[in-house]
């Protein structure tokens, strides 16, 4: 593979692909951290990632047969087990030990799979980020994928900032430009793995996509927003809406609250285009599949909307690498968490500089 | 931005826009010798010109908002003046004075917008050629733009150039294989900032496309054309078409002259393409909007015929850089002229090295 | 030119195009090992090959005028000899003895054109592969043509080896997986300019492009397969189908065999895209042109079989160029011919070192 630079965070879990991608034998050809990966459910139930190239001759093995849990090479029909070993080879009795292509640490979780492209020692499944909403049946949501052709940092700076809501999503997630030129950034609480902020916007309307699935759409709501980013690129916003008005800033148990629960996965294919997995889950009438459709759709909207903007910064730096960003006051978050990334890498690279 | 290599002449004017493209609000986001701008024309009809980067997070300035004469990046909201300097940043007072964006010296003439892309301070309107046909009434015609995939100096040369109308444009500007053959290459007087060349064709059929436009089709002509090749890349060409045989090479005036003025501007987009501006003035029935149309049309279906060709000359060097031409004895005008702006561009390289 | 690494075999003969494409006064412009070429057929019925970039503003001549054997850019009106020299310039009487391109030597044979791009003085057409059944009426065929996106060596590779038989072509040239796994490797036998195989399957089913055009589909046949690979990249198969059990093996002349004579010529485009040319032909009922027709589409059908991974195969050097593969006993055919492909390639550096 040609050197990534070390610009990826390889000891970490990423998400792979939302589970559903895999259903009904599929081989799922995936780049991921610049790595050509197939992953695969096998006839087990385990799922199987390997290096998407066969070590004879290079030949896909998404282009491959799922025979068992194993694949088989269908250029010369070498056959390779989950854990990568070439177990035969047509017309050849011995095969050398060597003989494997790469196998990559995968867990199973949230409906996800999440890969681990670093150290296999060092993949411990105890790492992946807690987000019970996501497996708790009193949430609902409908998971979703974009593709952006993006650097994956350039998604993270966006969802690090809330000051771009009233400028990109004023129809959409809401915010107001008038509140956004009154209103000064809000501190965030700084943690070993990220960052937290806690917003809240009392007596403000509803949000365009809040509307769309309450029945009470003229009411004034209190809205409290918590979102944390957490390395390597997991954006969760946890989101409440209490009518307006009833103490709920006050721990105050308000009827008609409805809350949100929002997981959002940044995995670099490459240095600039980014896999996005997201799942937006609510807590009221969960058996109406069409509040889940609803909110999957306007937050699509919205994403659409950071896509534009994202994608074209790419292409400035595209077209000109060194391009000097200058920093104001609302980039504290995203500061901070390049920061923070940047010495969780250069600790990386140290732990394999000493092995 | 990427090292441009020195290959672009910057003190100089080049045409960025028709001032058409300006209409209804327009931001319009057009690269101009490897720079990224944005032009718009502001509430007050002024014209501006500002990087299309936001200095904040490099989102393109023309998908902002235009306000007054100021533009609002729409991602984050921060707002700068025309003189490039940040005015505004939302939820913060001050405002470093090192935010903003670099602007550029833009001139209205001619219904085109002109640019200026080196050292401002020189930035001279007097600088800007001067052709008056193009804002005298007594001419008429319909400016027309045209997009190439090629290096300028390419258009350039094909523009230096009159031995290629025999073999390129026989059905469109004229010109006969049998008297190219025949015919010694016309000598060029060189000029301080490029050459002038006169060529006269009597007795001759009248070409395809002014015979468009009279109605005395079949009759003979005494052509005279004074071509006339600028720095950085401005072509200009008189034509006279006169009745035959009356003696306009002496200076009659001859009744049934019909005139033409047009004016070419080259604009590198970068260093292999580029932005073509061109007006075909005529001076006989100009209160007919069908002739100035079928000029246009006659134009550009012979200017078609040269960007075949010379993207085809810029894919070959495409593939080979370094591919050696060998010149011969008609490439005077244009040896010359790459002679000449060779030399200005030393002169402004050593002016730069010494400020 | 670019360099081309010394990666290309030049001082051989390489199919440039079949002759068919030169009818009708086509000017064919076709890259062959990186370089731009033009082919036309002149006047005299004499096929002249070109560089395909006039010498003078690198203006392609396959957009010019062929006039006899010559060819006149259209550009510039300059006119090239079959030999390359220029022998007339518009407006110019003496014409410098260096104004030229380069003229490729060609010989037509088999229906095809032969072009060498190496030294001239060594276009020995005594080198040209001697495949007799391609100019012989006993057999009938109808050649072909398709480009590949991939490096020729990955063709040859793929045609060197039997084995991919079962596993790609199963339901096209037929091949058992059954059989894959019980049968050894055939060994090869090793010739200056190649190797060459002998393979007998007995008793077997006729493979499905033969049932296609025989009558008797269900009878099992003794196949008789001999390969031969030669430098720089030729590929010739020799297949018959007995009657089974008849003794064909033991040189009995068996009533009711077929036989057929397969030809491919690869020739690298550039060093990551492929010509291939071929001509499948066979020796019963050659007056009823829908066998020959039947045979490529059948053929046509397994090549695509074959393209498809050869394609995925160069796009993981495309991202991975120092992907490394690893041997198994199946490759010694190919390990062999990129042995021999080297040593030539290096016989042919030092050759023109010492030069």
């Amino acid at each position: 593979m040609a050197d990534d630079d070390g610009i990826f965070l390889r000891n970490a879990w990423y998400v792979a692909a939302l589970n559903h991608e895999l259903i009904d034998g599929k081989k799922l050809a995936r780049t991921i951290l610049e790595r050509p990966i197939v992953l695969y459910r096998g006839a087990s139930g385990k799922v199987v990632a390997l290096d998407d190239r066969c070590c004879h001759r290079a030949a896909p093995l998404s282009m491959g047969r799922v025979e068992g849990d194993d694949i088989r090479c269908m250029y010369h029909g070498m056959k390779f087990a989950a854990d990568g070993k070439c177990i035969q080879i047509p017309g050849q009795d011995a095969i050398p030990a060597k003989l494997g292509v790469r196998s990559y640490p995968v867990v199973e979780r949230y409906n996800m799979i999440f890969i681990w492209t670093g150290d296999p020692e060092k993949a411990d499944p105890k790492l992946i980020l807690d987000y019970p909403p996501l497996e708790d049946p009193k949430w609902r949501g409908l998971p979703g994928y974009m593709h952006y052709k993006a650097n994956w940092l350039l998604i993270v700076d966006n969802l690090s900032d809330f000051a771009h809501l009233a400028f990109v999503h004023t129809n959409t997630l809401g915010g107001s430009e008038e509140y956004a030129y009154k209103t000064k950034p809000v501190a965030i609480e700084k943690l070993d793995d990220g960052f937290r902020v806690e917003r809240w916007h009392m007596g403000a309307d509803a949000p365009p996509y809040h509307k769309k699935v309450i029945s009470n759409r003229a009411d004034k709501v209190d809205r409290r927003n918590i979102g944390r980013m957490i390395v390597p690129g997991i954006f969760t916003l946890d989101t409440t809406f209490a009518p307006a008005g009833q103490g709920v800033e006050k721990g105050a148990q308000v009827p008609g609250t409805r809350s949100y629960r929002n997981a959002q996965f940044m995995t670099p294919e490459t240095r600039s285009s980014t896999h996005f997995f997201w799942n937006y889950l609510h807590d009221f009438d969960i058996d109406n599949p069409n509040i889940a459709l609803s909110l999957r759709h306007s937050l699509e909207e919205a994403f659409n909307e950071d896509k534009d903007i994202i994608e074209a910064q790419q292409k400035v730096f595209d077209v000109d690498p060194d391009y000097q960003l200058l920093a104001i006051g609302a980039d504290a978050p995203l500061t901070y968490f390049r920061w923070l990334f940047a010495r969780r890498l250069d600790a990386e690279k140290g732990a394999a500089r000493a092995a």
